[in-house]
């Protein structure tokens, strides 16, 4: 069995009728669970290898904060507050001298930043490779989780931030977007209409073009989005500059920009943009609707002169 | 700054004044959070890496089962009901085709077993080292979490089960005893006086002499056991007859045995045994009473001619 047939099995190998399993193994990055108490919780959890997802002379504070931001940052496209983590280090033979105290200091430092308790872990030895594993814990900032599968035909599509070019440093360095989901569920609780919060979201790690395949698929949906409307950042630009791609291409599949895809009412997006504008100094990363949601089943992509032509999506899933 | 060390520094270094962290980092191997609704949650995580806790050619559905059942049975020591898992694999290139699938489905039959909910995880590639990371939460079954750090004076020490020889099998689907620490804080909930649960427990995972060596300093006492009262098991007999080591010195030092060593008072330890005792078929493994806590420091071990020796404790620690 291959790798991506196993993952594609997981899920039902996992199923459970438990009843205090609201989400469990699936597409989402994040489970939910409800308690004794009736409290709901959600939990993420993200493994990091040398060689694989950082590099031997990367700087060890840098890997630390990358491996919390990313449960962390799926915690938040979940609508959850992340709260409390803990973390497996596994030390390969050989390390240098000191990296697992950096990663350790740079782990209580990220924590810091976050707002996150660290409240355990484990340090083993490993023959040949470091590894890393993360498992954030959270609580949903309103009734239920927001999942990859609630998106709607005619809804706006929405991410925070500016895409593309991670790799020229961001990458190193991500800021998980709590505060801005914090800010629409909040905005969402503030209205009459109840239905005007987000009806998916999930966080852009791998890029937009395949994340947002994801959504669109758990959504059973399509989605149009249109390359003049794409928040490109400059890192994305200085990139395309030496690599001959597109500064587009780069925005739609860099991957590591953690920011947030959101698909919304969008007389609800409507109503956001408002609040948003009337509060500039909010400290919030940009919110940008780019494109779409649509009934058919079909990605595309419109360039400036309105021409389409699809989104091809490929990639790696490693989440279960 | 050696293991050691850096062990030693990372509950200061993960301190926090968050009060939502009733047991953070520290000694004992399970955290307990409180929820925004008022749940108490236990979280434990442990690290398992190819080379140091499991060898290349072990049955992937026996690493499974005790990656999964080493987090369950610190959290059955904490007095908590292990209700969730989120599960890391990291797989090496060039592992043996199947690996995963295998370890995949054998984690999908601990689960069931164990009556764990695998909720979620990640699956990532490894250049040289397979790994795995769990991460179990669960719900304390009374009042407030059991930690290492309890113990009294005079309190008699328990352990659950038979200890030592485990390497001859049982360390490959170690069975924690999550019933049998249920049994007692019923046993306890049932009695007029609220005083008579356990005062202290951990799991012995690397051997009775270092980890009551850790529940004697958390606790800030000393400890006397008896080698007659020692529940020694075959196969501790079975490798004494060929190591040329004595089967007491099997039972306190092989690790892997996944007992319970629990703290109690000794009148609680009397009306407990009576409650055993008229329930002979309780399906339990059996409680013995090995020796009690002191008002000292000392640890010590009396042979059956009553001649005390002192218990020397020396091993690694991983877990913060």
């Amino acid at each position: 069995m291959r790798e991506n047939e196993l993952l594609a099995s997981l899920p039902s190998l996992f199923h459970t009728d438990d009843p205090t399993v609201l989400v469990g193994s699936g597409p989402d990055d994040c489970a939910h669970v409800r308690t004794l108490g009736g409290s709901v919780l959600s939990v993420s959890t993200d493994a990091f290898a040398e060689g694989s997802h950082f590099l031997s002379d990367d700087r060890p504070e840098d890997v630390a904060w990358k491996s919390l931001a990313a449960s962390v940052s799926d915690l938040a496209a979940s609508g959850s507050r992340p709260r409390w983590a803990v973390v497996s280090l596994g030390m390969r033979r050989g390390a240098p001298d000191g990296w697992a105290e950096r990663f350790a200091r740079g782990l209580a430092g990220a924590a810091r930043d976050l707002d996150i308790a660290i409240v355990g872990g484990d340090l083993v030895s490993s023959h040949h490779t470091t590894f890393i594993s993360v498992t954030v814990v959270g609580e949903p900032l309103r009734n239920g989780p927001v999942l990859r599968s609630g998106g709607k035909p005619g809804d706006a599509l929405v991410v925070t931030g500016s895409l593309g070019g991670s790799l020229r440093g961001r990458h190193l360095r991500p800021v998980p977007r709590v505060k801005e989901m914090a800010a629409l569920l909040d905005f969402a609780d503030s209205q009459s209409d109840r239905a005007c919060g987000p009806n998916a979201a999930m966080d852009i790690s791998d890029g937009l073009a395949i994340d947002l395949s994801r959504l669109a698929r758990e959504s059973g949906v399509g989605a149009v989005i249109l390359e003049t409307l794409l928040p490109v950042s400059d890192d994305a630009r200085l990139m395309a500059a030496e690599s001959g791609r597109s500064a587009i291409d780069h925005a739609l599949s860099d991957g590591e920009d953690f920011e947030l895809l959101i698909a919304m009412p969008a007389d609800a997006w409507d109503a956001f943009q408002d609040r948003l504008a009337a509060q500039p100094d909010n400290g919030l990363a940009p919110f940008t609707r780019i494109g779409s949601l649509t009934g058919g089943r079909e990605l595309l992509i419109l360039d400036s002169a309105g021409e389409p032509r699809a989104l091809a999506p490929e990639g790696y899933e490693h989440s279960w």
